[in-house]
This record gives C-alpha cells, structure tokens and sequence, in this order.
C-alpha cells in the first residue's frame, strides 16, 4: 500500500464544536482512515464554534475523500471546503520572467532600452561572440520536449508536459542559478523538433532535451549536436548516466569491487539505458547484459532497431539469451530502469555475493527494495522515502552551470564521467556506507562539485567531442 | 548636434593630486570638450593622489574619446580605465526566470516536481483549459522577431536582436507584471517563421511579434491570427497606431478639430504608417494621404505590392499625385513613420490652420520639431528630449495585461481602439494642453487603464472578430 505523501497533501477547512474533545475528534477521524496530519490551524474562533484549516497527506483522490468524509460524519462537523495544496502550489504557472536592470526612471530606460540599446545590437553584430557578454545567453538554457514521454505517464502532448518543464526551470535556478525556460513544442516529427530548436538556440547557452521517446530522441540529440554551437544534454539518458555511474562508483568502493571484475545487468534499455551502458562502457567492465520485456539483448535477436543493435554490438560478449532472471544469474550489479516489480527476493539471491542492486523504475521499483535488502549488500531506487535515491537532480544543474561558465560548444563523454565522479566524491570517505553512496538533493556542494568538474574537462579540451 | 544622453554614459576612474584645484581641473576639462558630468565620486584617497570616478555622458564613442584625451592632457592626471555604463548594465543579460515556488526541503520538490506535478500533468491532460490556469501560460507573453528591422538600423539578425526582446520583455515585467520571452528566430523566411511559432505557442498566452520586416511580418501576423487560439500582435504595427490614435485624439481636442473634417498625411506605410491608416480609418478622417518614398500612394501607380494597394484603395480619395510637399498643402495633420529631415518650416506653413505634427522618425524626426513649432499647434516626436513623446511603451504592456486576464483568444480593431482611448483619457481635460496630449511613460496608471480597456473589450467580445 502506498504511503501518503507530500505530493498529495489536502487541506481541509471545517467548522466544529470549539471543545477541546471535538479537536480531538478531528485529529483522530483522520488518523483512523490512515491520513498524516502535518497541521493544524484554527482560522476563526467564536464562542459556539471554531474554524480549522486541517493538513494532511493522503494516498490519492479516493484516499482525500475518505478523509474529507470521515470529518463529515462527526458530529457537529461540518466541511467548508477541501483545497489540494499540490494544485495550490502550480496556480498560475511556477515561474516568472524578471529583469535584472532597474527601470525606474528615464535614465535606465535609455540605457537598458532606446537608443542606448542600439549600441549593444551592433556591438553583437560586429562580433557574434559577444552575444555571450552582453546577453541572456549566457546563462540560460531551453529545456525542450515534445511532451511525448512526460515522467511515467506516456504520450500527454506538449502543453500537459509543462508543469514539469516549469519544475525543471525552478530546479536549474535553485540549485545552479542556471536560467532555463520551458519550449514545450506542438509536433512529435522529428525533424520539426530538430529544425524547431535550432531556429530558436540564438537565445541559449545550451539545449536541455527532456521527456522526449525513445528512438526519436537519440536521433534528435545526434544531429542536434552536429548543428549546433551549443551543447545538447539528453536528462532522460546523461543525466541519469551520469548519477548511475556515480552512484555505482560508491557502491563497489563498499562491497570493495572493481568494475573490471563486474558483471552488470541493464533492464531497459530505451534512452536512460542505453545512454548508461555507454557511459558504463567507458570504464570498461567485465561484460554488460542489455534486458528488455523480450529479454536479454544479443546479436542474433531480431528485429534490432539502431539502438538495439548498438547495444548488441557492444554487450553480452558470450551471447547468452534468456529472461531476465536468468540473466541475474551471477551478477554483481543489477540497473533498473524499466517497469515495476519484475523479480524478488529469490532472483537477487542467485545474484553474485556481495551484489548492487539498482532498481529505479518510478514510482514503483523493479524489486521491492526490502526484498532486496535481504541478499544483496547495496540497494538503491529513484524513491525519496528510502535510502539511496538516484536523483537526475544531482547532476544536470551543476553540468549545464558548468558548461555555461566555460562558454562550451558541446559536451563530452569525459565531461560525463568527471561529473559522476564528483558526484561520488561529495561522499567522503568516512560518510560511505550501504545506505549513504550519493549525496542528498538538498546538499549544495554537490551542483558547486559538478559545474567545476565539467568546467575543469572543458577547459582542457579542444572543444571538440562527442557522446 | 546631438546632445550628450544617459544611453552613452561613461565612467572614468582617473588618478589625480588631491588638491581643491585638480578636482576642478577634472570637471571643468570634460566641460570644455562638451561632456556632461552627472557623478564624481572619490573611491579612493591617499597623501599624494585621489582616485576618482567620473562619470559622465557622451554623444558617442568618438566624443568618449576626446573626453578621455582631455582628461590625460591634464598635468599630473592618469585615466586608469573607461567604462561604458550602457554596456555594463548588458553584461550578462537584463532577464533572468525565477521560480515562484519554494523548493527548500523535500515536501517542496515532492509538489512542485516529482511525484506531485503528476497530477498537474494528467489535469491538463484531461482538460486542456486548465494550462491557463496551472502553468505560466496565463502571465506569459513570447517576443519574437527574426531581426531582419532591428529598431532603426536593419537587418542585424537574431542575436544582435536579442538585447532589445530582452529589453522588450523587462518593460512588460516591469510596467504590467507580464512574464515575456524571448524568442529570437535563426531564419528569415515567412513560413519557418509561422511554424516555428505555432510550434513554440503551447507555453504562451500572447504572441508579441516585433522588429519583423515589411511586407513579411504583414502576412507573419495574419497567417499567425487564423492558426493559434493565442492573441497575436505586431508591435510595430498595432502598438504604434494605438499610441498615434490615442495622442491624435487629445491633440484634436486641444485644436477643436473634429476628426472627421481632418486631412490626415500619413508618411511611411510600411507596417508602422499602414497599421495607423487602418486605425485612423476606423474613426472615418475626411481623407487620408499615404505617402512614401515614391511620393503620395495613389491606385494608378505602379507597382503596388498587396500592401500598397490595400492603402490606395482605402486612402486619396481625390487620386491626387505628387510629391510629400505637396501632400502637406492644407493638411490638418501629418504622422511621420520614415525619415529623417523631410521637410521644413516652409513646409508645414503650407498645412491648414492649427496644424498637428507627429513626427516620429527615430532618433531624427522627419522635420526638426523646433521648426515643426513654428507654425503648427501640436507638436510630438519619438524622443525622449520634447515634450509629447509617442512611445509604444503606453500601450504594449497593459494591452497584453488585459489579454492575459480576460484569457483573450484573439485581438480586435475594438480592443486598440479602447486601448488608445484608454491612453488618451489618462490625460486629465485640465491637464490637456499642446505640450501635454500624452501621459509620461513612468506613469503608472496608464497600464492599468489600457488593461482594464481591453479586458472589458474582451469581455464584452464573442470572442471572434480581426484587424
């Protein structure tokens, strides 16, 4: 059963007996249905009755209307209105556009606008370069998606994909002061997306994709690449990559392997995956089986798309065949990013001794996570309420901060892995443990760590490279 | 000569000897070289020497200049280092997005991104009304312009355009809390441009095209109106004609002409001069002159592209021929949207008593408004440095205020109508006089009028209806 969350939090405001019996009362109708109260606010009190704002965490809807019903059956009791704090909080759009030049009086007006702009136009149209100078350039990135793979939910279009793009913008200015803005685009043609985003980068630093299906979005990023003097970052592929590969570097420091000895079972094998066995492959372990719903990837299987048969081309050096349990069979790391609970504890017993178990599949992982635990020695999932979290938000500020301050044209598999080991390293040495192999969220060296990382590799670089 | 203005405002750190009469050395130097001197701050002090910063407008960079040499010529004098205030106010850009949600712990991230914003997504989803009403699409307006007429210098392309929508989008911010964008087009060409915003249009409210040539943006904008449910709006077309209307209504009212028995010249029709003769038809002037650079627009001359011909058809009822001057022969009044130094003093004595000028070339008016006043009753221009500046900065930002609020899908003629009405009434009758018949940029009233103006237009709307 799911646990109630934040992410569903209600508040509901009633009118009740202003005895301290009937607060009571409230507090424990709630709680016998399985609600969380996180608050409790008296708005209004009068001699006969009081008002209270109630907030609790519920499951889902049916769970926030047992809970409002629950209140209505007490007596004296009555509901005046249920307000769901997440719908509250996305009201009227998460972002603002706000300038950073004062405009107060006449002055600032012919400084920041006419004719002073004037000179600022021609400046940039003497010298392109200076666009990086004396723009938003700089610092701003577009987060890009055609809304066709929107979180878990699938095909929901480009204007239902925005709240997560606004999130997105929200993350890149907290945890990076990068500036992104949200291109949610009306067409899912790949070429329209490929010749839409290169018509609009004059404005941008760098191109974030984002939410966008697979196979079309290896395509996309590949030529956007090509066209581009920006650098184009996949977060549904790199992101995760590089949090993955970071994640797993701790993860063998605790069970005291090298990848070199490591056999590594990849479920999934759509963008997230196929971009962590590239960046996997890059540190050259003992083998790499790629998994999907018709099992284990090999030269022979058909039909392989491209994707696929980069894959196949590039894993399972004895061209094993069979399920995915079979392929667990043995391994010493197991990577999740495919669907909810594929196998138990039984499967990750007949996985090596000493076994990382990555299950990351949202918000239901491939094995439960306790299960887990029983046989294999480091579990970690895409979840906030147990240890371990692979979060995207690890990296993708602090890359894109990076890149931004080096005025990068593109990005590289070094600037990947030189993220993911900064990663790795904001967990110091006596902080490692099972239950402690990626830093939190919340911590704010982790963005500072990977923008000078990424940094540090494109300074170094020729500027020219590619994933 | 143009006179020294804060839109080419130096600063200068110069070291000089403390005494009383250095310092005057320093100011009365810059005075004698024409160098307005609006700060003197002494940043640092020592036994021997000061360090001061001078800081001070120019007329350009080569008057900069001088003013640099007059202060090295001094005895005992150094300049250390000049520093354009224009351009550092650019540095970096002037907008940056900023989320409006907190994102300070886990309860946070888990409303405003994952797993919450799920919910927001599949609302939209299932009604996609509710985008106005959870995202930014309400606030947010898209600037877009490809940068083929950049103010008045041309054809500079999209980055060297970008300091302007960034300028653009800081005065929508800043007079009417519109969140604006921009959005600068890596192509010329009439149907990637119409695209490419259909495509980028799920994110925005509003469309505010902008610094897009004649005669493209004219079919950019009526292509645009048929395809989006968004309002679209070429500032320099529409935002001019509401400001000119409005400041011809009030400049009517202090000559106590009726426009109805008014000969109106209009100079220019590219998209400016033809969007004003749209409006100005509307309210049914005796006669309207077009006049280019060919002389006055008439049907039987060749060639006329689909715009010209739309004027001729519409305007010269006589058919008259001839020449600009001859076209201000016993004209009431001329609205200048082409070149600088047209005509003269002779010029407008030719113009009917109580004569109305708007000559409003940037940064030359079309006749120097100094000679303009010499025998016409009204007087505005472009600039800043008279009195009665015509400024799209009155209307723009509470058209697109009242657009956003009534959730406008379209805009009309009735709405810029309402919209320079709105603007001409902000002028109190006791405040009316021929110095006065606009309200100043900075009053801030003006947006909220043009707002509440449209907004009722739009209200009152079936919602259908075109310019």
């Amino acid at each position: 059963m799911p646990v109630p969350g934040p992410g569903y939090s209600i508040t509901v405001r009633v009118e009740a007996p202003p005895s301290a019996s009937a607060a009571g009362d409230l507090t424990s109708a709630i709680g016998q249905v399985g609600g969380v109260i996180t608050a409790f606010d008296v708005v209004e009190s009068h001699a006969l009755t009081i008002v209270v704002d109630i907030t609790c965490n519920a499951t889902s809807a049916d769970h926030a209307r047992v809970i409002t019903e629950a209140l209505e059956a007490l007596p004296g009791v009555a509901v005046r209105k249920v307000s769901d704090r997440t719908f509250l909080i996305h009201l009227g759009g998460k972002l603002e556009v706000t300038p950073k030049v004062a405009l107060k009086n006449r002055d600032d007006l012919s400084r920041a606008y006419t004719p002073g702009v004037a000179r600022i136009c021609e400046a940039i149209a003497k010298n392109p370069a200076d666009a990086r100078r004396l723009t938003i350039k700089r610092n701003t990135v577009a987060v890009v998606t055609d809304g066709s793979a929107v979180l878990g939910l699938g095909n929901l279009g480009p204007a239902a994909a925005l709240p997560v793009m606004e999130g997105k913008a929200a993350l890149f200015k907290k945890f990076a002061d990068v500036d992104a803005w949200p291109v949610c685009l009306d067409t899912q043609d790949t070429e329209e997306i490929i010749r839409t985003v290169q018509l609009i980068a004059p404005v941008y630093g760098g191109i974030n994709l984002e939410d966008i299906a697979a196979p079309r979005c290896f395509e996309i990023e590949a030529r956007l690449r090509e066209l581009l003097d920006i650098p184009v970052f996949h977060d549904d592929q790199h992101g995760t990559a590089i949090v993955v590969v970071g994640a797993l570097r701790n993860a063998l420091r605790v069970v005291g392997k090298d990848i070199a000895d490591c056999r590594i079972v990849v479920c999934g094998v759509g963008a997230a995956g196929s971009a962590i066995i590239r960046l996997l492959l890059t540190s050259s372990p003992k083998d790499i089986l790629g998994v999907d719903s018709r099992g284990i990837v090999h030269i022979d299987r058909e039909p392989l798309d491209n994707n696929l048969r980069w894959v196949a081309e590039h894993t399972n050096a004895d061209g094993m065949t069979g399920t995915l349990h079979d392929a667990l069979v043995g391994a010493d790391v197991f990577v999740g990013v495919s669907a909810p609970n594929l196998f138990g504890a039984d499967q990750v017993a007949t996985m090596a001794p000493n076994a990382v178990v990555f299950a990351l599949a949202n918000p239901d992982p491939e094995v439960d996570p306790i299960d887990a635990q029983k046989h294999a020695a480091v579990v970690a999932t895409g979840r906030s309420d147990y240890p371990n979290q692979i979060n995207n938000v690890l990296a993708f500020p602090g890359v894109f901060r990076g890149l931004l301050d080096a005025g990068a044209t593109n990005i590289t598999d070094a600037m990947l892995l030189a993220a993911a080991d900064a990663i790795a390293d904001v967990v110091a040495p006596d902080q490692l443990n099972a239950s402690f192999i990626v830093p939190s969220v919340f911590d704010p060296t982790v963005a500072t760590a990977v923008a000078d990382a990424v940094r540090r590799v494109a300074a170094s670089d020729t500027g020219h490279g590619g994933t």
